[in-house]
């Protein structure tokens, strides 16, 4: 990967360029705050959008999801909407220097407000990685950007369900990655907002263990009917990807 | 298997005796008739059952999961409950011929009366396998036994959970074996009566293809926390079972 003066100037202190191993696509992240995983990539694989779609992704931190998604679709906007600051700016950025300022656009602001910034039922499609763990206030630094990622400070699942429904079109889908501990909670949230899990897929890390991640396609006023895919399995072995895995990552196999 | 004359003489015509490949029992079914499948004897394994716990059958058909379950478990008591009175009277006669009947009783009733048969929060466990489908009024014979037993003519979901719950004590366990296409809703009915999904485990009939069977564990007032257990495959290759389904029905393996 080559990197121009150009990019070089968009980084601050900490803060590096990764490849995305896809259409030449780049993000810049810091080894000190939350950095994107496959619980991400895995998500904009799973999430279908079809020509001229758009989409907004809750909680975009980085931006990974809409970034990626400009590459594995054809779909006409992508918006991210992340409320703090720091990470929406380092989005921003990662935006320019993928030169995707026409596709992608990043939103600093709050899940809960989302009418002052997005009009109602305009968007075919959400995706979103939201933070997995309930929040066990008190024993967390609230103020810390990786743990207002990972555990339900700013924003709950809740948040994220009622107020994505408010935003998407009749028959828009909403594509979710979440902890599978958390299943039944998710499927309530959902039908309680009017969007009906229509497919879900289970992520194991191998095929003899038990799954730590689950993706979930939901349906706004879907007919009720789950398709659950056969499993996703990360490892062959120990280090070694499955051949499903490199072709999402798009890597080289390990021969 | 050598099948006494005192057996012989309890079948009626197009019976016949089967071996359960366990402790020497038998069970007696009908060509004509629904036959046990795999997901009573998948059920049979995944159920807890400790010792001296009184357990109940819902829907139980030939008595297949009370009898598996005196093999299996140290429990007190199995009742099974059969609506259809010829199932209920092949039940009782299987139940004599494997000499089991001061451990299993059949009641010939309706879940929908089940506090007329039984106290309420008498029992530690209840199983069932109830019928998979939604019903379709007016395309089935709804007098086919075959037919009652896979559509939900005579009793719903909610009719199965509803009384099963009345009947749980507190932290008593619920076990049932169903379709896939269902979870939304078998999750939203365990809940409505106060059963929190604790375990899950999906059945594939081969590692790369889709869930036909889901096994789920709920608790009476249980705190949500759902456990995905590693998928269940049952078959390696075609016509060859893997190395746990041999195990879960005592058969000896192909080599």
């Amino acid at each position: 990967m080559i990197i121009s003066d150009y990019e070089k100037s968009m980084l601050k202190e900490g803060e590096r360029i990764d490849d995305l191993q896809r259409n030449d696509l780049k993000i810049i992240q810091s080894k000190d705050k939350f950095c994107f995983g496959i619980d991400a990539v895995l998500l904009s694989d799973f999430a279908e959008v079809r020509k001229n779609e758009k989409v907004l992704d809750i909680g975009t931190g980085t931006g990974i999801i809409p970034i990626l998604l400009t590459a594995k679709s054809n779909g006409l906007s992508f918006t991210g909407l992340e409320i703090q600051n720091e990470s929406a700016k380092m989005a921003e950025r990662s935006v320019a220097i993928n030169h995707l300022e026409d596709k992608v656009s990043i939103v600093n602001g709050d899940i809960k407000d989302a009418l002052k910034y997005f009009e109602r039922e305009s968007f075919n499609v959400i995706t979103s990685n939201p933070p997995y763990m309930i929040d066990s206030a008190g024993e967390l630094n609230e103020e810390d950007e990786i743990t207002i990622a990972r555990h339900e400070i700013k924003c709950t699942l809740d948040d994220v369900i009622r107020e994505g429904s408010k935003l998407l079109k009749v028959s828009g889908r909403f594509y979710m990655v979440h902890r599978p501990f958390r299943l039944v909670e998710i499927f309530e949230t959902f039908r309680k907002y009017n969007l009906e899990p229509k497919t879900m897929r289970m992520v194991h890390p191998f095929i003899d263990k038990e799954p730590n991640m689950v993706l979930i396609e939901a349906v706004k006023c879907g007919k009720p009917r789950l398709k659950t895919l056969k499993p996703l399995i990360v490892y062959r072995e120990q280090g070694v990807y499955t051949d499903e895995i490199y072709d999402i990552y798009g890597m080289k196999r390990e021969e």
